[in-house]
């Protein structure tokens, strides 16, 4: 049975970019099992396409190669590089996509990053530039390095190529700043929102482990609105409530509705948790 | 080869929501052939969701798991269930959004059901409730039991356990209210418009086998058009035609053009039959 | 291994068209991998469809078979076909979405074709008429040939049924008009806008070997914008630059912008070259 390779762009649906991706590397893997992450992320936004790959990798079995495609700087001197963790590998530029990954990956708390710029990679992880034209389609287009180099080299680390067969070792990455919430009083923690789905809920950046104990009894303030308490489900309540969505994260949603156009809620908006004791 | 498990929910494009659901799957049974059927059902539409799905189960082979999770009830106490055809198995919640696949699945003309709240089921069909953790994921989010109890429930159904290893099973369970074309005289068959496709093609209720006989003595009335018998296909005369479309039902186009936006026509709207005899 | 079927179709997102089409042909060639080229085609654009497959069906493996349907002619006598190119086989109406595969398969220059209505085929391809309906669906639904007719024959060619047991030889098939570039005097070559891109880049017709060797003395007209010499990234210079795109053609691009919204371009515009020699 193939490896899985997904697959992440801002490519849209309309261009053949994706599918062209998808020739290439069935060429070399004929049995790679691919599947779609995502291909709508917003021309070049590198930090949603790093939120959204970070709520899906988790989820695919060991072994599974990672191709992300956000790349304003094709052709440029960027780097591109496969970042290797303990259950997956990921093949994409070095601008920041992989900045949950690397957050997520690592054992100590992702506050203590600089956050910012290049970091060196946490215990566990091990990065290899791509530089050797060996394995890449040639002529290679400086437009199009998603085509003629991150797909073979994806595919043929789906084939069990060694990681550094394609490159030299790097020990530092770039690294998004990653906003986290920042506890301004005693019992008042101030968030963001990081990300609004398909349905109008409002992720934000404020994990379940970051609350305090007694969760009936806070109150969370989002866009003027004031909401008690957690709720379990989408269908609790009534109007406006606030629960930890599937991914471990305080999420602010509307009962039957919109919350991100109720609220008019923009990413980056405030999200405040007060403890009433 | 792997057995085929499709896929229909309103998660939209941009989220990773069904990817991660995939990565599930293939953790669990990795031989699994995933089939996208519809991502962009509206939210939360239980009705749109049983429609399109009727109208790309039939074509799928025996065997096949449909996995359909458009589920606002999620985390509430509302069932989830496996309904077992003759020739597929179908995990969802038990909300309404099996109704056509119940309907059509039955020996009895849809028209005798009750068509609506519970039903007991036809003969030929059988129902499990989810019920058995054992083969779900832990912790099991509240707001995503598509990932957590649908997906590896189907997975583990395409690999043949049998549904009944999954909970106890049922004989009734929920049916949206079906409309069907209503005989208003002797010659006055009154239905509406069921779906509106990509092309503005109106799809209504009408079977190919409620017409009369002399299909091009009858006159088709909608948003107050009116249309001379039936045409074979989308390029036949000019303008509005009225033909029987792909899934046997009467529908109603505009050559070289958009019936929907021409008519300015909505889902519900009357569509009436008249036999001139 | 399965062989590959990609499919392209003007069926959009929501319906469940393409699923059926998929569960068509799964159910005859259960080991068929299926890949998505495009489902975004403007309903009924034969030419942007002709031009998407164009910039994908290259990158795929020898023997893969491609699936076009965009049929607005579809249950009337307009042909389907097979045409089979040294390295691929393709299953569509005969109504010039194929036009770009024939041009590119050909050894002679496009410019010596009659470029318009029925062509006779270049040497090394060949084209059967899909007539026989024994390798049908039952009964044919005159509105949808992609899963009734289409589909079928792809799954069975994909299987290695012979392209010969479908029909008979045909020697002459549709071309659209495809526009070159025209040299309009000694230093001045105009072309056109071909495609815009999700990025808002704008192909044109002009390929990279119709421009004047000293590629850094010329200058492109665009709306009225004046660009000169060409670049190597999207991301060289500062605003409007030009390039060679992916696919060998000069692109329009805007430096981390939308070239498409910001020169309010569209399809057919002219794109003009002047040699400063």
């Amino acid at each position: 049975m193939g490896a899985i390779i997904t697959v992440t762009t801002d490519f849209g649906l309309t261009d053949a970019y994706v599918a062209a991706m998808k020739g290439v590397i069935l060429g070399i893997n004929p049995e790679a099992r691919l599947v779609d992450i995502c291909h709508t992320i917003k021309p070049q936004n590198i930090r949603q396409a790093a939120f959204v790959l970070s709520t899906a990798y988790p989820f695919f079995p060991s072994g599974t190669v990672h191709l992300v495609v956000i790349d304003p700087g094709v052709g440029t001197d960027r780097r591109a590089i496969i970042l290797s963790t303990p259950s997956a590998q990921f093949v994409a530029p070095d601008n920041g996509v992989l900045s949950y990954v690397i957050a997520q990956s690592s054992a100590e708390p992702h506050e203590t990053y600089p956050d910012q710029g290049q970091i060196e990679l946490p215990a566990g992880l091990e990065a290899v530039a791509i530089t050797r034209p060996k394995f890449w389609r040639s002529p290679v287009s400086p437009t199009f390095h998603g085509r003629d180099i991150f797909s073979p080299v994806a595919a043929r680390l789906s084939l069990g190529v060694p990681a550094t067969d394609f490159g030299e070792t790097v020990t530092a990455v770039t690294m998004l700043p990653l906003s986290y919430p920042q506890l301004t009083s005693e019992n008042t923690l101030v968030g963001h929102i990081r990300h609004i789905d398909n349905f109008g809920n409002l992720t934000t950046n404020i994990r379940s482990k970051d609350l305090p104990r007694e969760i009936q009894s806070i109150t969370i303030e989002v866009s003027h609105h004031l909401i008690s308490g957690l709720s379990q489900t989408y269908a609790s309540g009534d109007g406006l409530l606030a629960l930890i969505g599937s991914s471990g994260y305080l999420e602010i949603a509307l009962k039957n509705g919109n919350a991100g156009s109720f609220l008019n809620a923009d990413i980056g908006d405030e999200v405040t948790v007060r403890s009433r004791r």
